[in-house]
């Protein structure tokens, strides 16, 4: 009864669609979906559709007792509320008055219900009832879930979802992806349930859903998981005729070709450039120039000849050379006209920060300036945002005030709100950036055409997002998932609760998706998440910092066992693992702190030690090579004042780096106000450091050692 | 078979005792188990004991089929093990058969196995499985346990404790303080269980091992909750001859009249005091000096006749006049005999910064100081602390730096790593405090200590406590569940993890509890939980700055909507909701915005409103009494700059609470780094305000939420 791999009889399937389509349905007759089963290597009990009571005895005998007996009626769908289920059914006679009763009740549930007779199965004995459907999400498209059956799960709402097509590797990862995954292990003493043969059921119907994309609705609830494999006991499938279209794709070259060219111009001209103080497109113009831009800079503007010491033009026609982007800075009502200019003059990106698009209800201008992007092929940034910053060209693209701290981490935010918390925390917190980009409304350029173009771009080595839903989630799922290969992309999706997300919606105007769906969907993509605003700005500061871990084994070093005992927590919540020690590391150890020095890890080199005994353990901690990460705790001390530590460390530190041992050390520094000077010449030093928390340097290793699982590095 | 509440025939249950005294044992069989069940109140199924195969078929015949059979023995614990017990027996033959297998499996199992007979109990019909239990905790005492019984919920460790004994109320709120408690409600149409059938148990059980300690366990499972009533299938009870005595409790009168002493001193004793630089006696005497104290400091030192312009003493006992606290800056092999002059003395506290006891392992040296203290009635402050501060006094009895900003929270540490970090985070965010204290070992005083004297300080509004263990837990929550109805209690229990306690117990040498039965017992106590250091540090600066909220209906007015979804987000993480308008609020708010804002709450200004805007809606939102707590979104814009905008807040706040009108406020600021500074000026304008943030000022709010309905406020 293993579901067979690789079986795949999409003539059979395409037959069964076919005569569903004909009868003009929308759902599949138990009999249809067992066929689809079995023509995708599903396994199914035996069955047999009877048409009389005698017949329904006749089967039952034949496939042995006890059976259960069902209604098939293509009107009815919800068999149990209409009294068309009979289980247990353990003899000939029992079949023959089951039949009747349960014609008689279907009849009396709803009286013109086609009844195409009673459907008898196998009843299967006791096992693990687990659940494995298929559905179709507007952002990303087919996506397959499992959970375990049964009411508590019902409750607890204990499910996850992968994108279809799911590798092997994805549904083995749906297993243990359930709270209650240890169930399947076997618990009581219990055998386990097949792996094997759930992961197979799980990719069946994955590629059953990829193949038939009007496919949209597999339940296969419940399966009955055994320790010799599992049998699809109920199947419902349902098919939508007009699957809605994904959204219109670029091939990676012309995303990459265009946002080139918008990211990196050797000219932008500047459309509603002014002279006047406060307006815009003043703000725009200063931040170009004040900001270092070296490429050349056209104003566009109809009543004047000269803006800021640039000469004016009338209109992007006029300009005599090539333009690479065109940033607008007029109102709503006259990008339209404007945009169409940009598209004759060929143009390739237009950053369009004008308010008063789909966010105000004007869904029509949105569409308009949509379509004319189209037909010329320019892409657009925007509407609605504050535009964006691309510090290795000096490029400050916004009204905002100019940053040019380079560094090796993206930003971008879909919110406006968002983005200027991005700015002040960079500035405040000195974090160089490579770029830092409002999407706004995203008409067009979204997080897949910026993440296509991170990846490509040498300068940055790092991308954090703020995104509210994703328009074309299935397209950001795939890029994210080669991207982070390479590169740690950390995301912050607002309208993560109920309340959060019926915020987003009536932000945006879009329908922020399920959850659970974005959790499990961004984890299969290799995404680091941030929970909040604050961690994902911790995150895009430290993650890049750190080099990345070779191994699992973290240690800590602490001169305040209290810091030890809260970093350890940290530790847990992070999803790390404090290293088990040796014998011979542990005594290694020893050597360097008092006798009564608490052995072990965390390694607590206890109060009041002098600088050597920072400087011993962190070097053993760097210099063996079974340990990969280290998180140290500070205790201020007259001792080891907190810029005496900080020193010692970045220097044993840079010692090991130029040996070429480079391993992530973070830092949690307890004591008075002397402890922030010396947090901030770790961290530019490369050692993530934070005074008064032992939270956020553990959760930013945490994030780097994600990245670093999901990349395969480790 | 609902239970009686109350029913309660102690000497029924006394006689059983003593009957299992008498033997020796420390179980009961299922017969006394059952008795002791009938003499409280918790329903049993029938049942009897037969000692022969016909005698089980006749009880079985008398109480209807089916029936369970269970061997009897005091040497068998686990029945089924040992393979005695059948399910399902269904004639009186079957019943005969029964009895003999059960008596041969146990023989085998165990050879010499005492036999008493088999228990024939009815088998009761489909019920919802639930555990109720009761186990003895070193630190706490007798705690009772409730959780859904099955495989899911061993999985998934499903379980809820309380100190017993739990009234009426605990009780009910165990059945909601499941993860699964829905299912209690009632599942796919099904009924609801009785809730008053289980809060009896519950009762009743507490009850039980409160009147009779030596019970030191008793596990209810499964019991078998029904609509109409619930009955305790199983019961199982162990006893402990010698149940570990409680630590010595001091009277409420005896700690208040000692720690008003030792906080508020009029004179102070530093044995150790020094003049030379670099020493603890000296940094205690600078820091007591220069902290600005005004009661007489007496420097004791054999070797010295004045320190630091202080006529210094040989003895505590050379000192003229009554000493009220005696801080210690000694080595610790001195300790104890100083410490005998200080009883000799009378001095009612001693401050023991000195390290070099029980965490280097000189458990004897404790000890031995503890003895001391307790011959001579000295309370005992560490050893192994920095010492403390009490600010309306200007007291610094403390080896670290001076710190003297007065304020309305109190805050303790078991660490001093933690100290030094509460210290410098104060400094920082000028937070003001009442107190800070260093508990280190918790020789004697310890938590609860504490909190009785901040409860009756009247310069300490709330209090904030980092700890490893509670060496008296129940005391703590004795005096925690009292203090909490008037000041908020806020704990940082450390090693809340498995490895943070496995830290934790190498750290000081004391068994970190079971954090689920800390978490429970905790918020049964109304203390506020924080996660980690940072967040315990934001709880202390911000729940104090609030006032309390009367009701439930928070509103968020954002200037962002992007930080309106993040807001709405934190406000579901914070167990906070939004409120729902009706729909003359809606309009209210709708009359001050934009057309294309959004209605509704999150109540959306949008960007780039003037502070007019800002100030009707926050008006609005003070004026309706129907709204209770704000928390506001700001979005830097030139049109509304940082400090425009805080001063606006800040004045329509102060308006409002100069008409009596006080609701909590928190901001989140989002913009360039004048932010910063707004928020500060927010702050000290009691608004909890914060930078790049949207998840703390909605945690800190929802923490003073939290509060006020654990004190019944709202």
């Amino acid at each position: 009864m293993l579901a067979e791999r690789g079986t795949r009889d999409q003539a059979a399937v395409r037959s069964i669609l076919e005569r569903v389509k004909a009868d003009n349905r929308n759902s599949l007759t138990a009999p249809e979906a067992k066929a689809v089963c079995d023509a995708y290597g599903i396994p199914v009990p035996q069955e047999a559709l009877a048409a009389s009571a005698d017949a329904a005895a006749k089967s039952a005998e034949s496939m042995g007792f006890p059976v259960v007996m069902k209604i098939v009626s293509p009107d009815i769908l919800h068999k149990t509320e209409a009294g068309g289920v009979i289980v247990g059914v353990s003899s000939a006679d029992a079949a023959r008055r089951a039949y009747d009763q349960i014609v008689a009740s279907a009849k009396k549930y709803k009286s013109d219900a086609k009844i195409v007779g009673v459907q008898v199965q196998q009843q299967l004995g006791a096992a693990q009832e687990v659940i494995v459907g298929a559905i179709s999400d507007q952002s990303f498209g087919k996506l397959i879930a499992f959970g375990l059956g049964g009411v508590l799960v019902e409750v607890l709402k204990d499910v996850t979802f992968r994108l279809a097509p799911a590798s092997r590797e994805d549904a083995l990862s749906m297993l243990d992806g359930i709270q209650a995954a240890e169930i399947l292990k076997g618990v009581r003493g219990g055998e386990p349930v097949s792996r094997d043969a759930l992961a197979s059921i799980i990719e069946n119907v994955s590629t059953l859903v990829t193949d038939f994309p009007e496919i949209s609705e597999v339940d296969l609830n419940p399966v009955f998981a055994r320790p010799d494999g599992a049998t699809a006991v109920d199947a419902r499938l349902l098919v939508d005729w007009n699957p809605p279209a994904r959204p219109k794709q670029h091939s990676r070259d012309e995303i990459v070709r265009a946002m080139n060219r918008i990211m990196r111009p050797d000219a932008v001209a500047v459309i509603g450039a002014s002279s006047e103080e406060g307006k815009i497109g003043n703000s725009v113009m200063k931040n170009l120039i004040n900001g270092g831009y070296k490429g050349n800079i056209y104003p566009v503007n109809p009543s004047a000849d000269e803006i800021l010491g640039y000469k004016a033009y009338k209109s992007v026609k006029d300009v005599p050379g090539e333009i690479d982007v065109a940033v607008f800075a007029i109102p709503a009502k006259f990008v339209a006209a404007a945009l169409t200019e940009c598209g004759e003059k060929k143009i390739p990106g237009a950053v369009l920060i004008p308010s008063g698009f789909a966010e105000t209800g004007n869904v029509e201008g949105q569409k308009e300036i949509q379509a004319i992007g189209q037909q010329y092929n320019v892409r657009l940034m925007g509407p609605n945002i504050y535009g964006f910053y691309y510090t290795p060209k000096h490029l400050c693209a916004t009204f905002c005030t100019a940053y040019d701290y380079q560094g090796k981490v993206a930003l971008s935010s879909q919110s406006g709100g968002v983005g200027m918390a991005i700015i002040g925390f960079s500035r405040s917190a000195k974090m160089g950036v490579s770029a830092i980009v409002g999407l706004g409304n995203k008409a067009d350029i979204d997080e897949d055409d910026l993440l296509t173009f991170f990846e490509q771009d040498e300068s940055t080595q790092a991308v954090a997002m703020h995104m509210e839903d994703l328009k074309d989630g299935r397209a950001f799922a795939e890029v994210a998932k080669r991207v982070s290969k390479t590169k740690p992309v950390m995301v912050l999706k607002a309208g993560r609760t109920a309340l959060g997300a019926k915020a987003a919606s009536s932000h945006t105007g879009a329908l922020a998706g399920d959850d659970k769906v974005y959790d499990d969907v961004l984890r299969q993509s290799g995404v680091i998440r941030a929970r909040g605003l604050r961690e994902l700005l911790d995150f895009a500061r430290g993650v890049p910092v750190l080099p990345t871990p070779k191994g699992e084994n973290v240690v800590i070093i602490t001169g305040a066992g209290g810091s030890g005992v809260l970093l350890s927590d940290s530790v847990v919540d992070a999803g790390l693992t404090l290293m088990k020690f040796p014998a011979d590391l542990d005594e290694a150890f020893k050597k360097f702190i008092p006798p009564f020095g608490a052995s072990g890890n965390p390694v607590d080199i206890t109060g009041g030690e002098p600088p050597k005994t920072y400087q011993n353990t962190i070097r053993l901690g760097l210099a063996d090579d079974r340990i990969h990460a280290l998180i140290l705790g500070y205790w201020h001390t007259i001792v080891t004042p907190p810029m005496v530590f900080a020193k010692l460390t970045a220097e044993v530190v840079e010692e090991f780096r130029a040996r070429g041992i480079d391993k992530p050390v973070v830092a949690s520094l307890a004591g008075d106000v002397q402890v922030e000077e010396a947090s901030e010449y770790l961290f530019d030093h490369g050692i993530p450091a934070y005074p008064y928390n032992c939270e956020t340097p553990v959760a930013v290793l945490g994030a780097k050692y994600k990245w670093a699982r999901g990349a395969g590095l480790i």
